[in-house]
């Protein structure tokens, strides 16, 4: 079971059994807390835009697609949920690119939290209806 | 007055009135057949994923993101309108990181049309909800 | 015959004869002027470091990219020389991954001029040396 | 002490000293040995030309810069040496915009390692001469 956090350090739990929407309080609660202690990795010396900035913004990267990335180069291929706290008193949804590289991975909820640990959940087709998929690539 | 125009050739329209929504069937039709004839254009030796294709595959960009810069870079930063045709029979809806790109200039219908001339349309704001602005930046 | 000319506004030109390293100088000097007139389409409300920026940073691109796939949306696929202006009294090369790109249409030199339409040239080769390329891409 | 070692399995070593340019066989050999184990998990499934593709294949990433954005999630931003392998009788160096990102982080020595073990070596500064950097952003 994995679960994806980040605004802050994207990591993976692996730990946290993942118990079903309707216990959802729970361990975005857990997930929540953990995420506000991991804000200092972050690298953005330029904008706070990204997460991993660099000189050449082309090249930085959310930290959304971060935390993707970093699950499979560990060999997660996987997600059944995808968490995006903000350490704010506000709702941040992820961008479209991030979107659409979540949506490789099929539909599932994904949950904004606020600093308080409230949340608003959507899922991936919400998020990015009419998605463009590998069904559009021409062989 | 500028519509894009991709798929095939990203390309932008000054002479063709913007006559509402109403009139969209006229405009909708002539821009579906101007866009039949610029497939050509088009350089993806690797995949046909993408409409301008690299070596290195996450330097390509997809035609949308193509026909928006290009159209910067000509000096329009101004959009009423977005279509995206397809030569096939089905609907194509730009992918997350195009959607993202297009919001930067505010929320604005999109048109999505087959090859027979027939379309849907949704708006920017339904094809990517709780967008990621300019509002989000931390200053 | 096809030149490539940005920093402030890609652009193509069609009409300038290519007449050789050896009188390099007098087109370097017509395009730098040419360039020098053109600043005003950048789209760069966040940092002046891209070409056309984008709230998500990772989205936006540098206008070499932009000149190239421009360029290419329009049926160029083959170029003799890449010239780089600035309009201050510094070099400035490409960065790593428009190098990349220009790379995927071979060797060609390298023009980067200064202000005063004073130039240093180097090729893509020595830009970009061991480049990768389709070579190796696993078939 | 942090080597960067892909091709493969973009991973992070803390355990290996590293011990100067003079010992380089030593570790070198160690890396590929380690690097040839973990073949697995990439996640390819159109082209095998990234190290984590996705089906709008603008948004891929290289192995590079994956086990740079992942070191950097973990709190990583300082490098000593960056280690390429290849497990075929060849050298393989980085993209141009791996070497880009590698490039905020200083100039370093990279090693381009083959199957067996024997090894090309160059500083950033040779893989990337004139290398845009911070130094240029207009502020």
């Amino acid at each position: 079971m994995l679960l994806l956090l980040w605004e802050n350090r994207p990591f993976l739990m692996h730990k946290l059994k993942y118990t079903g929407i309707n216990e959802a309080g729970n361990w975005v609660r857990s997930l929540t807390q953990e995420s506000h202690k991991a804000k200092e990795f972050s690298y953005c010396p330029y904008s706070m835009s990204c997460y991993v900035e660099n000189t050449c913004f082309s090249l930085g990267l959310c930290a959304e697609r971060t935390a993707i990335n970093k699950a499979m180069s560990e060999g997660y291929q996987k997600f059944k949920v995808i968490l995006c706290s903000d350490l704010e008193d506000r709702v941040i949804a992820p961008c479209g690119a991030c979107r659409q590289v979540m949506r490789e991975f099929g539909d599932m909820p994904v949950f904004m939290t606020k600093v308080d640990g409230s949340y608003t959940t959507m899922t991936l087709e919400e998020l990015l209806p009419l998605a463009w998929g590998t069904e559009y690539l021409k062989k």
